[in-house]
């Protein structure tokens, strides 16, 4: 069995194979997405790729981005030719868990505006129902979140305010964020529309119908997943 | 006439004539709720009230109310006996816009844990049709606001970024706000359950069936209006 950590490194790179001259990048945020920028960055300063622009999700993307030379801009109303990231829980549609990074609003306004969501990670994030092994992170206001948190508790959900230290995480935009324990059975796409409808909800972490692949590291090496019609 | 801001400043009274002792008080925030926390300060500097506790929607009324030594407490979730604020439109539903002073979040989320909500505006702000007069308040986050601006007018609102001066206005939450022109047909809970679904989208200054009455200073004296059943 190769090393996972490699692994990911090349399910990253074949990410960033996709990317050619002239693209509007979206970059993501966590371990995983850092290695796609690391090779888009790579591919860069080799001259394999120019006049590529990258849009960040947070701001140790953009630096990260920098550091290779990469131009950033911020996201504007124009398409993205692609985004790359990293996902916590991925199902077979490919329908996606994220924001155990903490960075799931910009990722999601970023990410919606791509033509192309690929998504790397290694297979512990397989699974066959969106929360099996991962909370849903759902992004609440810092004002009344004992509230808002009941209001979600109502709907049936568990979970905790995420709180790795004596105060709760706090977002790049302020929030506080709800790890949700998601049911045994659920419609994705109305849980989702139940929960932004939700007073003090900002944002889920729920990415539904969105990314279009994903390169997977498992033991036997990466897997490219595409999403079913 | 009557002059206008004295009307303003006796519906105050009447509105906080409906707070006794013990209560949890939802204080709003804006030029005509300050009447209000002034007229409760004043009941409770007069020994008229004892043991009320408020809940303040903004900074600025948090100090006024501690001005008068009214105990303040941070929103949780037990619910409110009553709150008392401004509006920006009324409709003959008690329906309401509110947010042109900025604090629609902390406003909305205080005041739908009041059993009773109870505004004070002066006749102006009553219309046939939300939207009438006013444009509604959208708070949207900054990240990728000219996205979200974008999805706004694809809904079919006119509208622009609230901006006094050089930079673009900040709420409480560090958020944007856009400030909505209604179309002239539309159906307020379905557009009110949209917006709010809208990527990007915070809150909406829609308050919709929220107002349980409303004391309305008129040139001919204050008129005390009641929600329709």
């Amino acid at each position: 069995m190769a090393d996972l950590e490699h692994l990911k490194k090349e399910a990253a790179e074949r990410a960033a194979a996709l990317v050619t001259s002239g693209m509007r990048v979206g970059l993501g945020t966590g371990s995983t997405a850092k290695y796609a920028i690391e090779a888009i960055g790579r591919r860069f300063q080799a001259g394999e790729l120019s006049g590529v622009v990258g849009v960040a999700t947070s701001e140790a993307s953009d630096v990260l981005a920098r550091s290779f030379g990469l131009p950033i801009e911020a996201l504007d109303p124009r398409p993205l030719d692609i985004a790359i990231d990293g996902a916590d829980e991925i199902d077979p549609q490919l329908n996606l868990i994220k924001g155990l990074g903490g960075a799931l609003l910009r990722e999601k306004l970023t990410e919606v505006q791509a033509r192309r969501l690929v998504i790397i990670a290694d297979h512990t994030k397989l699974v066959t129902r969106l929360g099996e092994k991962a909370p849903l992170p759902v992004e609440i206001a810092r004002f009344g979140f004992l509230s808002t948190i009941e209001r979600l508790r109502a709907l049936g959900l568990g979970g905790r305010l995420r709180q790795p230290g004596a105060q709760p995480y706090l977002t790049d935009n302020g929030n506080y964020i709800f790890d949700a324990q998601l049911p045994e059975q659920f419609d994705a796409a109305a849980l989702e529309r139940t929960l932004k409808g939700t007073l003090g909800v900002i944002e889920t972490g729920f990415f539904l119908g969105m990314a279009e692949r994903a390169f997977v590291a498992a033991p036997d090496g990466v897997q490219e997943l595409v999403r079913p019609d």
